[in-house]
C-alpha cells in the first residue's frame, strides 16, 4: 500500500484505514509532513529549485514507532559539502530537535524531545533506529536553557568545537590561536574554550558586528576583518611572536596566509572549508613549504568520529555556561518553509553563532 | 693576522709561519682550500654567478683543532629550499665525508673518516664543534660497503627515509603507498621501506628510465612518469582501494592530486617540496576540503628533530642492505669544481639515487 500516491488522489484517511486492513494497528493520528526535496545537485551556489518543498501525508506509526514534530533545524555548512553525495528526490538532509506527538515506544515516550537526523521535514516517523552514525537521542535536562541548544554549544557544533580543539591542539597556557570562521557556530565556541585554557585568541571573520561581538562578548583578543583588512600583514601586527596553533573553519587562501604564520611545529585543526565549498575549489599558495620547514601538523576531524566523547563534551560546555564562562547567540529564522533562505543565508555569512530554524 | 690577505699578497707559508708568533704551534701542513661563495641569494633557478668558486689558504692548525679534506660532497634540494636564510658572501652550506689529514685534536685522529657540515669546501679546518645541529661524526665501519654512503643511504637521506615512513606513518601490511620524488635520494629508500614492510608501493618520477629502476630493480608495484601520464587518472587505474599513506618529496599539484586520492584517515609525511623551490609556489588545488571530508592527518618533518635515533636508523639500513633488501644508486659527479653543475643538474631531477659529488 503506498500511501503517498493515496494522499495524491484524496482519499480520507477514514477510507484509507479501511484498506491498510494489512496493518496490525491504526493510529488516529495522521499527519501532513512538509519536506525540501533534493531535486537538482548544487552548481555553485545553491539556487531556487534545488530543493522543492513539498508535502507528503503519514502513514498511521505502528508497533515499535513513533511520531516527531520539528521544533527546531539546524543548517550547517557541512549541508552545501557534502551534498554531492546526497540522494536526488529524497528528503534533504540534516538535524532537527523535535518533539515526540504519537507514540508506540517506549523507549521514545510522547512529550519527550529527540536531536536526530530526520533531514529538513516537519513531521517524521521514526522506529528510533537512527539512518546514519548518530543515534537519536533524547535530550537531557539543560536546567532551563533553551531547547534549541541541542543543535548547537550543547550539540554537535559545541560538540565539534570541544574535540577539534581539546583533542586536536592539546593547547599550552600562553599560546596564541587563530579561529577562522570565528563568529559562526562552531568558531565561537572554540575561541572561548581557547580563552578558558588561557590562550592568546586571535579570530578572522567577515563584519566588523561579528568582531565587536567576538571582542567585546566573547573576550576574544583581536579580531581581523578579511573582507576589509589584509591578514597577513594584521595577523604579523596582532602575533608578532607568531601563531602557535590554527583552528579552520574556512580553508581557501586564508588558511594558506594563517598557515604561513605558524610557528615552528604549529598545529592545525581543519574543520571545514566553508570559502571552497561554493567556487570549487579555487587555487591557493600551496603550504607544503611551510609544512615541512617548521614541521607542521595538521590534522582534519569530524565530529562523527569522536561521538563516543559526546556526553562528555556536551557536559562541560553546560558547565561552562552555567559558570558564565562560555556564551553562546543564535540567529534564527522564524518558519519550517524558510529553511532554504536560513541556509544561503548561513552560507553568505549571516549569521552570528548558531543558524537555526524554529518550526 | 689575515691569512686570506697574506694568501693573496703572495707572502711564502714559511714566511707567514715566521710571523705568526702569537699561535702556540705552527703545523707543516698548509693548504689552499677551494670554497663556493654564496654571493647572490638565488632568484627561481640558481645562476651561474650566484655562487663563485674562490680560494683562500688555511692556517696551521692549532691545539684541539683538525684538517680536513672533503672526499664526497652531497648536493641535496633542501639547499634550494633554505637558501633564502643562508648568509650571502659566506661558504655556501652542505654536507660532505672528509678525511682528517692532520690532527692536533685526540677526538679525531689523522686517517679518519668524518661526516660533517663544512659546507662546499675542498679543505677545513675544525676544532671538532659543529656549526649546526648535526655533530661531526666519525664514519663507522660500512663493512667495505663504499664511504659514499655516508651521505646517503647511510646518511642524512636514509636517516629521512626511515624516520619519516615509519615514525610518521606507522605502515600496515597491505596498504597502498605513494611516493613523489620517488628515484630521488630518499624516495627510492622510502618505497623499498615500504616494501619490506609489506606495502604496496607506487612510484611517482619524471623518466621512464627512473621507473624501469624503480619497478625493475627497487621491485616497486606502479611507477607514474608524472610528465607523460596524468597522476590522477593513472593513480585511479593502479590504485582503484584508494591511497592509504603518502611520502611527499615534491609538493605542487602533483600532492595535491595524490592528497585527494587519500582514503578516509589517509596520512602524509612531508618531507619536501621540490617542485616549489623555484617557481615561487605556484598556486594549486587547495587540499582542505579532503583535509576535512577525509579526516586526513598530515605532518611535516626534519631529519634534524629526529638526530637521537640516528644510529638506530643508520644500522637498520646497513643490515637491510648486509641483507639485500634494499638497494641504491648514486649519480656521481667527478671533480669538487664542479658542484654547482651537480646541484642544478639533481634539482633538475637529473639524478637516480643520491647526488653526490667526488672531489
Amino acid at each position: 500500500m503506498n500511501n503517498h500516491k493515496l494522499a495524491h488522489i484524496g482519499i480520507s484517511s477514514n477510507i484509507r484505514a479501511a484498506c491498510a486492513s494489512k496493518l496490525s494497528y491504526i493510529s488516529t493520528i495522521m499527519v501532513r509532513a512538509k519536506h525540501f526535496v533534493y531535486k537538482k545537485h548544487f552548481d555553485g551556489f545553491p539556487k531556487d529549485g534545488d530543493l522543492v518543498l513539498e508535502e507528503e501525508e503519514l502513514p498511521a506509526i505502528k508497533d515499535g514507532e513513533f511520531l516527531a514534530e520539528a521544533v527546531y533545524l539546524s543548517v550547517d555548512p557541512y549541508m552545501r559539502k557534502y551534498a554531492p553525495w546526497q540522494p536526488l528526490n529524497k528528503t534533504f538532509y540534516g538535524r532537527q530537535i523535535a518533539v515526540i506527538k504519537d507514540s508506540k515506544n517506549s523507549k521514545f515516550p510522547k512529550g519527550q524531545h529527540v536531536l536526530a537526523s530526520f533531514g529538513w521535514r516537519s513531521h517524521t516517523i521514526s522506529d528510533g533506529v537512527s539512518k546514519d552514525p548518530f543515534p537519536i537521542k533524547i535530550l537531557p535536562d539543560y536546567g532551563g536553557l533553551p531547547l534549541s541548544l541541542g543543535l548547537g554549544v550543547l550539540g554537535h557544533t559545541g560538540h565539534t568545537a570541544y574535540i577539534g580543539f581539546l583533542e586536536i591542539s592539546q593547547p599550552k597556557v600562553g599560546e596564541t590561536v587563530v579561529v577562522s570562521g570565528a563568529a559562526g557556530a562552531v568558531g565561537s565556541i572554540v575561541g572561548q574554550i581557547a580563552k578558558i585554557k588561557g590562550c592568546k585568541v586571535i579570530g578572522i571573520a567577515g563584519s566588523d558586528k561579528k568582531g565587536k561581538w567576538l571582542t567585546e562578548e566573547l573576550k576574544f583578543d583581536r579580531f581581523i576583518n578579511y573582507k576589509t583588512q589584509d591578514v597577513k600583514t594584521t595577523l604579523q601586527e596582532f602575533a608578532p611572536e607568531g601563531v602557535d596553533y590554527y583552528f579552520d573553519n574556512v580553508g581557501g587562501e586564508i588558511s594558506s596566509t594563517v598557515i604561513y604564520q605558524l610557528n615552528p611545529h604549529g598545529r592545525v585543526s581543519a574543520c571545514g572549508s566553508i570559502s571552497e565549498y561554493n567556487d570549487g575549489g579555487q587555487k591557493v599558495t600551496p603550504i607544503y613549504f611551510p609544512l615541512v620547514a617548521k614541521e607542521l601538523k595538521i590534522e582534519g576531524f569530524q565530529s562523527r568520529s569522536w561521538y563516543h566523547r559526546w556526553d562528555e563534551a556536551v557536559a562541560q560546555n553546560l558547565k561552562w555556561i552555567q559558570e558564565g564562562k562560555l556564551k553562546y547567540n543564535e540567529t534564527v529564522t522564524e518558519g519550517f518553509e524558510n529553511m532554504f533562505v536560513a541556509f544561503t543565508d548561513m552560507l553568505r555569512g549571516g549569521n552570528i553563532g548558531k543558524a537555526i530554524v524554529k518550526a
